[in-house]
């Protein structure tokens, strides 16, 4: 498989001339041993927002080179007789804002590898290695349903099935109700794995703006009115990627809406748990005593994220569509996971462990939103989310993140541009900072670096942050 | 969620009666909490293959008798006031044919436990705990990979992905080579899981006929001449349902008859390390030099089917695809099973495992054999597996397996219909008999059984096992 390639639209060497040096570096490392077949120009143009011709000129460079071979109908394959170079040890390890996950040096090896040893040594053991029901291990559903049911996050007319994580359950909600076509109603910006879900499924994304205090209940409306959607999907808690929460009166408001047009509203509440300053607030599906909310949460930001297991709390209805789904996707959940995960739980050793996360995150987000204050340019706004991983960046006007990451990563530090999350609205200018994997000092450097980069980047363009849009004027 | 009922036309008590008595059990029991929302009558008539006036007369009665009350346009819920009856204790568990899965008390709990403790305390614990990669674990696919190239499974023009086990692999290639509308080839019988997975998506299925020899060359290439369908589906070794094996002969033909009409081919070969009689033959990916096979593997049958780790093999193009599918369906599979099998095989526990597998399969697959040729009624014929774990009877003609299984379980023996795993012929006497998980004497008890009813009801019908269908003339 071909990786990202990092291409600088700005550098003084031409776009097919740095593609071609960066797939004949792969080559010459082993990265695509002999006989691999390139992608086709048209794939790999689109993959990666690129002429074809472009792609086309650097295949003819590489074949002119003698590393790879093209076969007429068949594509290009490489060929490369040359000894194998190795690559250069990185001095030191990138400062990514990219991923929004947990830290690895926080997880708590010795209660996993008590929680662990237990269950492999328990009376359950061999049960939990035979197969197991769609719906979810039957003591991890009746323990999340007993616990949902005392947060009021459940009814007597609801069910629960445990999926893998998050981004499964979004899935097979796309496949039982949003067909090719239809239209579901999503925040701007939003977490790119659910504009993904929706997008490659042919299904029509509307959207409402998020600002700081999530999204306008006014605009809700309308929108519902406007577009008839099948879903609406919403987080109140700490948005990803804005980290946005939104106010309680906002919240009852919304319900009021979703409950007078009737519609299916879905409740993101995956960073729910990991609230650091101000009041908790409950959750939409609290609030409304309908039964018209789906609420998704999971283990894999609370916990271990490499152990898949979420679930979906929703109508009885829905939940059994849901699971006649999952049964035909992958069968069920991972067992051992869910077995693990049910102990950590029950055992009290997750609470503990939450506790932890937050003092910790309480740390990290207070460090970048002092990083923030201090290094970026004058002119950017950010966010101050009260919880999650995530924190969303408006640089001043002229700059564009997209452009400036590979520069930032060659520097050491690396996002993802705001462009990956838009919807309908896109500012180049924007960015997200997801901290949570960061120690308070790497997120201080990082942002250092970052703010550098931009600095001198507005200096260098020298570009007046004019309020006046270069838009046409209005007649 | 509503259970399977078992409701049998045959009975003099009339089914919306039989119905209502087990939805009133189910209540009494406590199985449906008050306030729990019953299926509208339509779902359930949908569900159960009922007449929806069944449904709704037994709905009437459950009203009537006070443990359920109607609301106008938000239907119907359970509301019982009387004291909870406990289930009545089974005498002996049910003997089930009906589930292809390995025997619970033959895993290999020391050697897993001691492969579990390895990966916990090991040095890649953590980074197991954190995030990973939608293609898979990083050690655990080097592994698989080394192991097929070893095996000339795989060439320099391949790449492998890890999935949620076999049904996943199936799921995802339906995603990224069959839209509704299309057409896919599959053998009849086929498992009952690739079956939905088609169907569900509005794929439409072609079939050939699967003998005791597998499929025919000769129809495999007409079909797809006349079909030209998006992928072919095989399972060459012991398949699901029929047991049936491939012979060498059979397989150059297919891939003779694969490349010529440049279709890509999806090898099923789930149970293809269960052999215990008879010669190991090559897969149609080693005999296919040119790419054009798809194979799909997995631990789930050879090792845990609770932890949900299969692989597919396939030119690097359909690879790459798959991955980017299986991003956005669910991230990644779990990564603790992941390395617990990468090292369960790496250490030989599992070819050291595999070996008894295939030991205690032999005995078992000879029990069922012997079991079939001693109590199934006369004019019953079956296939020979020389592997795997399950077996496929045709009953004399008459019988209907679909009518007599309520019968079947209510002593105390349960399989699956042939119904579940028809395509385009459906042939009513033919059932599976899964045998993977039921030890000799289960298995010799349990097909007595079967072998008494099913004689019963020849000479109660009376019914002559004529060599003519009863079909109009032809005119």
């Amino acid at each position: 498989m071909i990786p990202r390639f990092q291409l600088d639209e700005h550098s003084p060497t031409p776009l097919y001339r740095q593609l071609h040096d960066q797939i004949a570096q792969l080559i010459r490392r082993g990265g695509l041993p002999n006989g691999s077949r390139l992608p086709a120009t048209r794939e790999l143009a689109i993959q990666f927002g690129l002429n074809r011709t472009t792609v086309s000129a650097a295949y003819e460079l590489l074949e002119a080179g003698g590393l790879i071979r093209g076969h007429v109908g068949r594509g290009s394959f490489v060929h490369y007789e040359g000894p194998l170079e190795s690559a250069p040890v990185p001095t030191e390890e990138t400062i990514s804002f990219a991923s929004s996950r947990p830290a690895a040096e926080h997880f708590p090896l010795a209660a996993f590898q008590q929680t662990c040893t237990e269950i492999i040594t328990g009376p359950e053991a061999a049960s939990i290695l035979q197969l197991g029901t769609p719906a979810g291990y039957a003591p991890l559903r009746r323990w999340l349903i007993h616990q949902s049911q005392t947060e009021a996050c459940m009814g007597p007319g609801d069910d629960l099935i445990v999926t893998n994580g998050c981004q499964h359950a979004i899935d097979l909600l796309q496949r039982m109700a949003a067909p090719a076509g239809s239209t579901v109603l999503v925040e701007d910006p939003v977490y790119h794995g659910l504009k993904n879900v929706f997008e490659r499924a042919g299904v029509r994304l509307a959207s409402i703006p998020v600002t700081d205090a999530g999204i306008d209940p006014v605009r809700l409306e309308r929108a519902i009115a406007a577009e008839q959607p099948r879903l609406v999907i919403l987080t109140p808690n700490f948005q990803n990627p804005t980290g946005a929460t939104m106010p309680l009166a906002s919240r009852h408001e919304i319900v009021r809406i979703i409950r007078a047009a009737d519609v299916t509203l879905v409740e993101n509440d995956i960073y729910g748990d990991l609230r650091y300053t101000g009041e908790s607030l409950p959750t939409l599906r609290q609030l409304d005593g309908t039964g018209r909310t789906v609420l998704i949460r999971s283990f894999s930001k609370t916990a271990f994220p490499g152990l898949r297991v979420g679930w979906v709390i929703a109508p009885a209805r829905i939940a059994s569509e849901l699971v006649d789904i999952r049964q035909w996707c992958d069968l069920h959940t991972d067992h051992l996971s869910q077995a693990i995960l049910h102990r950590f739980a029950e055992t009290g050793r997750l609470q503990d462990h939450l506790a932890r996360v937050r003092t910790t995150g309480r740390e990290r987000l207070r460090a970048v939103l002092d990083a923030c204050a201090r290094h970026l340019p004058e002119g950017s706004a950010f966010t101050r989310p009260e919880g999650g991983m995530n924190l969303w960046v408006t640089l001043p006007r002229g700059l564009d993140t997209t452009e400036l990451l590979p520069r930032a990563r060659r520097q050491g530090v690396t996002y993802l541009a705001g462009k990956n999350f838009s919807v309908s609205h896109y500012d180049p200018a924007t960015l997200r900072l997801s901290f949570g994997s960061l120690s308070p000092d790497r997120i201080e450097a990082g942002i250092a670096i970052l703010g550098r980069l931009f600095r001198e980047e507005l200096e260098q363009t020298g570009y007046i942050n004019s309020r006046f849009d270069a838009a046409p004027a209005l007649v």
